[in-house]
């Protein structure tokens, strides 16, 4: 059912406790949020949903948490992928049982292989699952899976689709001009949520977006402004998500900067698996600021303390004058100045 | 001016004699041509023009043609990169002089620099030409221009715009967020017609497009449906274009793919300045073979003899079905089969 | 007790069953096999051993079938890196009481991470580790480790080597700059031995290197001539074994071409983890006919029927011109020609 | 006569005057004294030299000069690309009638051609040229020369050698390996004096090194290091070298790190081509102190007025810390402090 991995799915981000398990009841809140705020689905265990730092148990834990509490709400797209293709096919049996809509597969990691040998890994697997596989595009973390090689997997009925986080416009377009004249039916979907509206214009059927995780309002109202063929509109808000997306991705290890910022909307997210040194401990606090200020501007947060300096692009300038901006006011607060 | 740079710009191809030297006549007649068939402008020494295979007296002498040739009729954006700050100078007052609409100058190129040494070189330039400046990103050939170093060069007003063969379209928004701001007149151009319908549509004044110089009837007619809105038509007729592109691109050394598609729209370009090997001579027979096909779909020239063999997407495939097409049917007419 | 991890060290392909399960018979009389031959020490859990395509149970038998086997006869360094901090030092106390001398650790895969990140990463498991902690650096698969960072976690005692696959000889000499002034009993271990005897010769203690796993004979001889400074032998030795090198590590996806030379000693690999395209099988069959050209060439196995064709060094024709050499002895011993 | 062509050549930096002209005088002096410093050739418009930032006319002045005051003494390897095979070509005979001993042809720039493109351009070169050839591979700022193009240009006798600036080991071995069973009077010399004693060591018969522009004593030493076998004297004396090498090679953008550090020895370098911010300038003077340090410790120059500070190999924190020496001196003889 092809249809259902339509419109903005959210990349799950998992909230950890204290301890750095699992934190389910906010996981659970924060599913509900999501689907409150319009995504159209949910894909946990990606590459935003940190899947590589779980172990297999804790990743086959996160999927039945989400199918569970979405309760067919709204489709769910399951990350798969693990250490070979009997392990990834017992992943797909299992969250077709917890009721995954689809699944999503990474070509495989750490080695960089050639594209017969990406092809005959997701061939033994399209050949023997029991639930619909959607390819995983990611080249900057994993082999990349080039055109002749999802040409190839088309073929298979048992794979639906692609997402694709290149974030290549020209790939996108080679890909459909590939695939749909032998699969017409064939999903594109992008995670690349800086080229979203140009990608959902050219003809993908909606995206991964880690944004939607953060501002779920914006995503999907980009979405919806495509849709309407609403062009101007569209562009002027993917200029604004674009500045928030830079923020987060850029300003601190992936995907540290988007669990800074939904910590904003109500959450807690807890202590992050990957460690962080001082200095980015003081950074990230920093980061928070400044997109605090920019989901300030959209209207979902008040200003931190002291208000929001004028923001210039530069995120490590504008990390400074933030904090410049709110050690001043706090100095003011005390009589100081 | 910078009004006058809107619209599909021709990065001139250079006929040759069988010398190899520059084909005034033939030069002339292309230029008329292309302005025949409705490119907007024209653009010659850039990357498919070849510069840097050209002395500077001869490229000198390339900008006098193409400027007395155009006579007016269209804008001139003259590519004036040279060897130093000095020697580009020195072509900037030449070229304004000819009639030149505006300069294109790549950032230097061999050396790989940093952005404040792209900064301080394009400053020099900016300071100092008597003529419009463009600049000119092409990082998988010169030093990449960044957004922070372009948003800084948009402060001068001799910088009216740059020219993108990034094919990036998440840097192209980048760089309209960066600059817009402070200078809303700043024109974007791309070079990279594989993702020209989404870059206009995203914003892009228009495109400095090699495809344009062998089908200027498509890459315009691209143009104006963007302009119309027509969408879905744009969108058609880009998969099409690229079917195109690619062939050209990726089948041989740039631009000599180019250079054998030119030839089939009736004009001679003779030897070019970089040598081929046997072999490549063979596959570049093969390949317009296979051109010929594609520019037979779009309905500009006959067919090979023996016909059109189905087209796979696979170049490789592709020439050797076309050749072998075309020996069955030189046999067949041989009566041999 | 860093001594210890001087010499070649073997990182272990591990031979799989029909079934594609550990072959525990086989890699026991294997790692008999290897020390027999002179390999200082092994190195199983590693890039060669695959360590990717196992479980995590799996990963822990093959450290204890090791540790067993070997039984005190070599120091055994092993590959410990877990989805996250947490696991990997559960692995470090597992294995340090497997009786492993040290663990060797990559840094975090599949994220690109910052150095400060790399660091931050480290510097927990080198406060938390039982077990002496050797870096692994392979910056074609995961995250680099830069010298800085290097410096930086030469600081604790813990951390008493590295093992660097980049192949890079200034690289090299950078780390022991930085480092050796603080801490001249660090380790600087190379697995890369296209550059073994220049490494060598600029002061790395030794070597982990696959293809010790094939030709334990020639790598540990090379190790030797470097240590009695027989540098002309030494070149020599190096330059045919880097032909044997190229041939398993350019000719198919890592490290099959590594079990498929390995077999031709007489070990019996089984299927990889790896699926292979029908082609990639046939590619795989012309490899190993060549291997068996090369390795009958140091004298360690017979020709293959037919005898062996010049080689070129290209590889794919190499293949080629092998397998039409055995075609023609065996229609020869038809009695076809 | 390949024999000619071993030892260290000095890649020419040249000196401009204060309008950016080429100093003539101060180029024959410097030129005299590299001779009286020991190293065994000059190779003049190499990338050190920035023979793309001159012009036709001045890259032919250059190597007049040059040949004219070297008077016989030591051999002329003379950079001799230009545009186009014919322009180089000319280069050739001229540089032939001018006396130099061979000729470097870098591979075309600014295009990345495929090895069958560089192979035909060389091979044109190769049968026409009056002149002894050398290869030049500088993968970083040129097209690549690969293995096979390299032993396919072996074949022709003009072809006597390769400079390689790849600075890859590996990639050496494997042209030897390739090249010397053909051609075993082939000359190899590496562009990469980070790697100059393994290099040596593996068979190369000398190098081309910026840094014997500058210390042209301690290059030479090294090379002579080498060839009498003293291989941990070399090891140490290149260990400090690579500092010397790196803080002039990352520290500013190439060459004008090697024109700060030539200047402490006596000349007078001038105003560079490339133009700089003013951040730059700043940065460079910063940089001149800590490479007067480096300079100091091998003796060849006085320290800086306030002596100079502990270096940490990390240039950012050492030209703080250096400047903040000289700073505080300033002022203690001022009597501020």
């Amino acid at each position: 059912m092809p249809q259902a991995l339509a419109g903005i799915f959210t990349p799950n981000l998992i909230p950890l406790d204290r301890h750095g398990e699992i934190a389910e009841g906010e996981l659970r809140r924060y599913i509900d949020w999501l689907i409150d705020h319009g995504v159209h689905g949910l894909y946990p265990n990606g590459s935003t949903g940190e899947f590589t730092r779980f172990t297999v148990e804790e990743r086959r834990r996160i999927i039945q948490i989400v199918c569970d509490q979405a309760a067919g709400r709204v489709p769910i797209l399951a990350g798969a992928a693990e250490a070979n293709v009997k392990e990834t096919l017992i992943a797909c049996e299992l969250y077709h049982q917890y009721g995954a809509t689809a699944v999503a597969i990474v070509s495989p990691i750490y080695y960089r292989l050639s594209p017969d040998s990406v092809y005959a890994y997701f061939k033994e697997i399209a050949l023997n699952s029991p639930i619909d596989v959607t390819l995983y595009n990611i080249p900057m973390f994993a082999s990349p899976i080039d055109v002749p090689t999802i040409r190839r997997l088309a073929e298979f009925p048992r794979v639906v689709g692609i997402k694709d986080s290149s974030g290549d416009i020209s790939f996108m377009l080679r890909m459909m001009s590939a695939v749909q004249p032998i699969r017409p039916d064939f999903v594109f979907l992008t995670g690349w949520e800086a080229a979203l509206v140009p990608m959902l214009l050219m003809g993908c059927q909606g995206g991964t977006n880690a944004t939607s995780g953060v501002v779920p309002e914006i995503t999907r109202k980009l979405y919806d402004l495509v849709q309407s063929r609403k062009i101007d509109e569209a562009r002027t808000l993917q200029l604004r998500l674009l500045e928030l997306f830079d923020a987060m991705l850029y300003s601190a290890d992936f995907p540290e900067g988007f669990r800074a910022a939904v910590e904003l909307r109500g959450f807690n997210f807890g202590i992050g698996r990957q460690p962080m040194s001082e200095s980015q401990q003081v950074d990230r606090n920093a980061l928070q600021k400044v997109l605090q200020c920019i989901l300030h501007d959209f209207g979902f947060v008040d200003p931190p303390g002291g208000g929001c300096a004028t923001r210039t692009g530069n995120m490590n300038a504008d990390r400074i004058s933030q904090i410049t901006a709110q050690v001043i006011d706090q100095l003011r607060q005390k009589g100081v100045r």
